[in-house]
């Protein structure tokens, strides 16, 4: 290295890239503690992780998002290579393409879940970072609404370990098949279906004479179009059926039964306290073919914690043979908003969630003491127990037993005086109780008082 | 989306990009079993998990390794930015990054580790990807060879744990200052002590006559150069003192010092029988400054499993104050190749390390057994039991037990016919063993019994 660029590297203060994050080890400890509910509640749930590159062609992005999406990504060439690829923004071309790959040879239902990083071109924003953690659960090969049940009772089950209740957030709930029989019944042509959903999702958005304009535009009268406007602030009570959400849609009972026959079996799951029918809900991604949801803080705080649906025409696609699919995506930044605000985290900025030290170890002695020090801490750390010691060349008790505290140490063995009777301290620091111990028997009683 | 692009996506095969990889469940179960050793290891050394962005600003790369890597990076700009950025291609200038960050506020010594991914845009070849997973293990703050012994002590738990032994894998050890003594005693000027550790670590893929040209040009005269190459074969068992070491160089026991010291540091930590003295162990990078280490396959098949060293310099290039540090870096893809050399992964792929169902739920009644199916798998899971059940509409129930049996489940409750008498089928799938059991019992039941 020449003596310039050195220069440069200590007059340069280096930063993390604009809108990524450096995770320190409490930051480290909430994010493990966040992912570790997310895994928890997909693997007893019968999902199975998967992951694939951080960095894919960048073809694959344009299959379901066409060529908009371009300026959204982050995307390279190899010095002296041809192929455009892109950090992933999103996972599910990835699982399309995996799927896709060995579709004849995978046991359905696939049920995968995986816990990526991705990465998005944007302005970095309040709950909007460039690389975010999204924890992606997909279920490919099942129509029926079982599907949805086990795919929202797994982020329901996360939330929950995560220390939210129904009180904190809620799962909102709809059906474009479901309102698309409303948007019929309002005059709304079966050609015009897929515009009528965009100019629901998008009336937060629009001026009330752009929204008007393109509501006639589909055909939709004066009167329908009030009725449009009162849709999108419906909503229902999980218990509501068939006949009540036709009512409100002003379609068939028939026509409602899929939402329906999706909340009653919520219901039978004892998810229902979670959920609310919410007609607001649509998504924008076109893709979405059935059930449509969002995980929102329940005061409405927040963008959305979780959004997905069911997508049984997006993975033929990518080459895959036709298979109906449903999945969500539940980011780790807006959660993380969600779960400080409602105190869901510790207080200590994380310090609880690091791992705690079983065992600090004491040399207060002579060389043999360092010498047994080092093989107690191998055979402690054979055993399992989470051991350290000082750096230092202290062998001062009182100034080391502080430094265990520091690290947040259960227990203390002091290898001191006592050592020519062949004994050595071992104090209970949560307790502030010390005992002699025989050296003999000290790995076993410091492993199994750590197991309580 | 237009038709074009979805006419196009189905005539395109998506392949991922060269040198990277799918990870379907039982790849990603093998790399999870491999992650889970690492940070075990890790955790119970006292080392804190972190990580950073997956990319950074170029320049924090040029800093250590001059402008030559940049043609071995993964770089880009956000369109419309004009910020150049890389994919990491090493966690080292992230780390001290981190630590230039915070230096004042950090408790010392600083014990980390983390487990990104790397990038690198190089030819993929066996055991070299262009997206890999790298386990980082750093010590910062630290004079002493205690820090070396602690170090080196979580990378050889880690390997232990993954059923490898000293006859799988060799630790390598070399000192850069106890070797620069016995390139001193060869003839070698104060000043040309780098060139000749370049020249011993490229003495392999040098010509022998380009390799006698350049120690010549570094005053090593011929005889010299002989002992050089001697010197790059010369391996000492780890019981060597420093007389036997100082004997080997030709330099001063005194000299030799160091690395006696280490290894007899490492003998008392009971880390004797997996290393080796070896000055053949260089390091390529300059940045080290005292130990050097690699870990290799026993028989020397295969590339590094890792390497690391202690770099004395290198944090106070980022901008922090002066900070001894010392660590190594330990990939997925060689460890991966040894592991499956040596026939130390499951026969079958990984899938014995995917998590194992403990209850298969069966529906062999009416509606009532399947909303009572719901409820118990939700009461099921609540107790953090793994539950699945099928998702096709039959009640056979031997089909349903052979799905069953397909998802390795432990046990599978029938709900049948018995149903009347307020009783359902448990059945032990491992024994083969079927006891009728009170629906108000079932949950306990069989948590107790799945936490044997």
């Amino acid at each position: 290295m020449g003596l310039y660029t050195r220069a440069m590297a200590s007059a340069t203060s280096h930063q993390a890239p604009k809108g990524t994050r450096d995770f320190y080890p409490r930051d480290m400890a909430i994010r493990r503690h966040i992912e570790g509910a997310w895994r928890h509640a997909s693997i007893i749930h019968g999902f199975e992780e998967i992951d694939g590159p951080t960095f894919e062609h960048l073809s694959l992005y344009t299959v379901k998002s066409g060529e908009g999406i371009v300026n959204e990504l982050f995307s390279f060439r190899r010095a002296g290579g041809e192929d455009d690829y892109a950090l992933r923004p999103e996972f599910t071309p990835t699982l399309a393409r995996m799927v896709a790959a060995r579709a004849g040879g995978l046991p359905q239902p696939i049920k995968w879940f995986a816990i990526p990083t991705h990465f998005r071109a944007e302005r970095p924003q309040r709950g909007r970072l460039r690389e975010f953690i999204q924890w992606n659960v997909d279920m490919v090969g099942v129509e029926g609404p079982q599907a949805e049940v086990d795919v929202l009772s797994t982020a329901i089950v996360a939330l929950e370990r995560l220390g939210l209740a129904p009180s904190d957030v809620r799962v909102k709930l709809s059906h474009r098949g479901v309102v698309a029989a409303g948007l019929r019944a309002l005059g709304v042509d079966a050609t015009r279906l897929a515009d009528a959903f965009t100019l629901l999702d998008r009336r937060d958005r629009l001026e009330p004479k752009e929204f008007e304009a393109r509501a006639l535009a589909i055909g939709l009268s004066a009167m329908a179009l009030e009725r449009l406007g009162d849709l999108a602030k419906t909503k229902l009570p999980i218990d509501s059926d068939a006949d009540k959400i036709a009512q409100a849609l002003g379609c068939g009972s028939e026509e409602a039964n899929p939402l329906a026959e999706l909340v009653r079996r919520l219901r039978d799951a004892g998810l229902g306290a979670w959920c609310d029918i919410d007609f607001g809900i649509v998504r924008g991604l076109a893709y979405y073919t059935g059930s449509v949801f969002e995980i929102h803080e329940a005061s409405g705080a927040e963008r959305a914690i979780a959004g997905g649906g069911r997508y049984d025409k997006l993975i033929e696609m990518f080459g895959a043979p036709p298979m109906p699919a449903v999945g969500f995506g539940m980011g780790d930044v807006v959660l993380g908003l969600v779960l400080k605000d409602r105190g869901k985290l510790p207080a200590d900025d994380g310090e609880s969630l690091l791992p705690r030290t079983d065992v600090f170890l004491i040399s207060a002695g002579a060389e043999f003491a360092d010498q047994l020090l080092a093989q107690l801490a191998a055979q402690m750390r054979r055993a399992g127990l989470h051991v350290r010691h000082t750096y230092k060349s202290t062998r001062n008790v009182g100034k080391l037993l502080s430094e265990a505290g520091k690290c947040r140490a259960r227990f203390a063995v002091i290898l001191g005086a006592e050592l020519e009777q062949g004994m050595v301290a071992l104090k209970d620091l949560d307790a502030n109780v010390q005992t002699l111990v025989p050296v003999a028997e000290i790995v076993s009683k410091v492993a199994s008082a750590s197991a309580i």
